[in-house]
């Protein structure tokens, strides 16, 4: 056998190690009897530690030095695999431990602390953390920008100073929407009414199945923080259901498909190969979004989604599809990340990177952090933080050592925008389908243009070649003022 | 570190990796999309690679070498490693790697064949998983006989030759009860009606209750083939619905919760040691049939039981509980073996104890398996095989390579008779408490006699001391013809 296909056997191996780990995490967050915590984390644990050796195996170093590839796809293959190596062999096995140790110990303490409003039993646990993820920074930047080194694991070839200037160019145009929304002489009715259980999940599969989930390789549970897990024929969604709420399962659901049917529209060649996956969160995220908002809540499908849930649920308290349009894309003043509208999400997302920079550069210390993200909060949103819960202990990202994570978020956001707009160059008729509650020509396109292609290319490159344009904040800026300013009759 | 320390250490992990392992076979069987085939069983087998090299790593035999119990338990632990080590290190890493996937295929390629009652599509398949199997017991035999090789997996300690003289004492007498009672003037009714999905796992959850079933350490789900897997803090049963047979819902729950509470039952200081999980196949069938037969289908607790079916279905097609207890007992002819009565099963056994000796031996091809299954079918029981369904296709055992485990239910049903036995003079007044549909005080002697102590003792040793007298085929055969002369009134 040649290097390169010791590489790839042993790459395989790993692949279906880390899909079994993750496996067992979505067990432990939909069907895992409540009393085998102490059991389960004694198994991730010892997953964690085969994977960790086998992707610092000096047998890896080896064969990569060796390594010939034949074409562009495997010279792609081997970047990937020697990026992985070198980011986990800098990492000493005694910091990977401490922090798996650490972040699964804070998750629990997170969760009490927010349920008890109580920052103070969250922090010193938080700076520990961030003690231990400074160190990792610090390894794995080798001398180079400590915040740089994290984002790269999320959003790999992108700096802070892309995504600040990035986040410099939108600010202004989505502080002015959000103004103007929010001060709009017409406001969107809200969607009064209780809306069972079990009438919202048969409308959640159902839309699932509208956005192309396939179920014969995916399946969907109820979990408290919805998220999607697993890739090629084992792709899963979770949901969550809020009975006076329908969108809030509804759209979650449409969210994770999203991300879902990015992992099941991967070339099956790709499978078990670092080509395999999502290529990055941002490329991810873009996915889910463009499923979640551009489509899932355009004026289109919601005519479709108005009609079935007027079905199923005996009438709804708006009176027709263009209020029910309005209701769904409501805009409030709110404190919750996850619970945001697309006007405000991204400002969420701001003020978290500006704060998390802060902290890994040591220019902020955890024991300022409640003052210093209130300050943020009440100058950015013009509301004071009420209680912690709704401000700095709302999202678990760092608790679990997510630093670094959250702007992919929002840079998700501005890829769906370029991609929405080529997609809808592409497909003129696009919203006679949606309107039918067929997403497949928008699903045909993603799945063609960037899904299908896995690790292959780095997200920009992706992005850039779906869209035909390069990244630009434009595109959902554009969309989003076009799109507020008739639904708020501006 | 000592090395026996070491030695624990390191098999703590390689328990919790198999214990993944186990979870992952759950998921295949119970919420696994239908489409995971593939991507499973390439998981499963780098689950099995993984699991295979640490149970072949020569630290293994070094600390084995200088490994110092400090009592009995210590030198039991020291037994099992060596034992474990000894048998894995026979198995070449690329034969184990390989059954792993064939298996985990060929479970999928069985449940189509059957449904379809096509043997044609299943046993080149089986050929290829015998003749891996053959190997395999060819490397663990290492000279000596072959099936005994593979037995020895299950029943360590156990020969064919032991369980060859057991099944032909046992023979005679059980031939001779199943001619007198399908020829009784008396027979029981069987229960007419339908009965509901939904109530009957109702009841079947309350039956699992009353058996003591830990539900914070445990679940309940579908499969085809009811089963239970898993440990300590976590370990599920599976059941099925026919709905017009209620008896087989509840009597497979009834079976899996033997099985799971054994392993809920063992000491937690035994937890990831290889004294954490039940000692032998036969044992644990002693549990899950002791459970099911000699208490579930008792007339005391089937008189609690007809109550709570007549009630949850609003009445019952027999008249009384005296006649629901025949009922319940029913014997009639029938090809399925987990569809028998007590009276039948071992004869079951028997036919597939012989099957499997001349597969392993050689002395029987794949080719010619069907034709010798259903001339034994009929010299057995009188009946000729309809369709393969109802025949060799029946069981999944093969499918996924358990050769020498079949015995291991009739040996189970023989240490449940000893236990049995004991368990009536220890317990005079059992009667009393499952007419009230509770199992606790049976339960309870089972935990402290048998289930707690995991693998500390062989499995022989830990009947023999719980029930205080040899192992032997007579305390079942006078249960089965006591209870069975009274019911068909002979």
């Amino acid at each position: 056998m040649s290097a390169f296909d010791n590489l790839l056997a042993f790459q395989r191996q790993t692949e279906a190690l880390s899909s079994v780990a993750e496996r067992l995490a979505w067990d432990q967050e939909t069907v895992m009897p409540r009393g085998a915590v102490e059991q389960r984390s004694e198994e991730m644990a010892a997953m964690e530690a085969v994977l960790h050796e086998r992707r610092t195996d000096p047998r890896i170093g080896e064969w990569l030095d060796h390594a010939e590839p034949e074409d562009d796809e495997d010279a792609r293959i081997i970047e990937l695999i020697a990026r992985d190596y070198r980011r986990a062999s800098r990492i000493p096995a005694r910091l990977a431990t401490e922090l798996a140790r650490q972040t699964s110990l804070a998750q629990g303490i997170w969760a009490d602390a927010r349920a008890k409003d109580a920052p103070e039993d969250f922090l010193p646990v938080l700076n520990d953390i961030l003690m231990l993820k400074r160190e990792e920074a610090a390894a794995l930047a080798d001398g180079g920008d400590l915040y740089d080194a994290l984002l790269d694991d999320y959003e790999p070839g992108t700096t802070q100073a892309e995504i600040a200037a990035l986040f410099d160019a939108m600010r202004p145009r989505l502080v002015a929407l959000r103004e103007d929304v929010l001060g709009a002489e017409f406001q969107p009715e809200p969607l009064d009414g209780h809306f069972s259980q079990e009438t919202q999940l048969r409308l959640a599969r159902t839309c699932a199945t509208a956005f192309g989930y396939d179920w014969t390789r995916g399946r969907m549970d109820i979990a408290v923080h919805p998220f999607s897990s697993g890739r090629w024929q084992d792709s899963r969604i979770t949901t969550r259901v809020v009975e006076t709420d329908p969108f809030n399962c509804l759209y979650s659901t449409i969210h994770e498909v999203g991300h879902s049917s990015y992992e099941q529209g991967i070339d099956s060649d790709h499978a078990f190969t670092p080509l395999g996956r999502g290529v990055s969160m941002g490329a991810h995220e873009s996915q889910s979004r463009i499923y979640e908002n551009q489509l899932g809540r355009s004026r289109a499908f919601t005519g479709w989604l108005y009609q079935r849930m007027s079905d199923a649920f005996g009438g709804l308290s708006v009176p027709d599809a263009d209020a029910f349009y309005a209701t769904a894309n409501r805009v409030t003043p709110g404190f919750i990340r996850t619970e945001a509208d697309e006007v405000q999400y991204n400002l969420h997302i701001m003020l978290r990177f500006d704060l998390e920079r802060d902290l890994i550069a040591g220019r902020l210390d955890v024991e300022n952090l409640v003052e210093a993200w209130n300050a943020r909060f009440l100058k950015d949103f013009g509301v004071a933080v009420d209680r912690p819960a709704n401000g700095v202990l709302q999202d678990v990202h760092w608790a679990v050592g997510l630093f670094g994570y959250f702007p992919t978020y929002a840079l998700g956001n501005v890829y769906a925008g370029c991609l929405h707009s080529a997609l809808r160059a592409a497909v003129p008729d696009l919203d006679e389908a949606l309107a039918r509650g067929e997403a497949d020509p928008a699903v045909e396109w993603l799945r063609e243009n960037v899904q299908r292609h896995g690790g292959l290319y780095p997200p920009r490159d992706l992005i850039e070649r779906a869209s035909g344009t390069d990244i630009s904040e434009k595109p959902i800026l554009d969309y989003l003022e076009e799109k507020f300013s008739a639904i708020y009759k501006l």
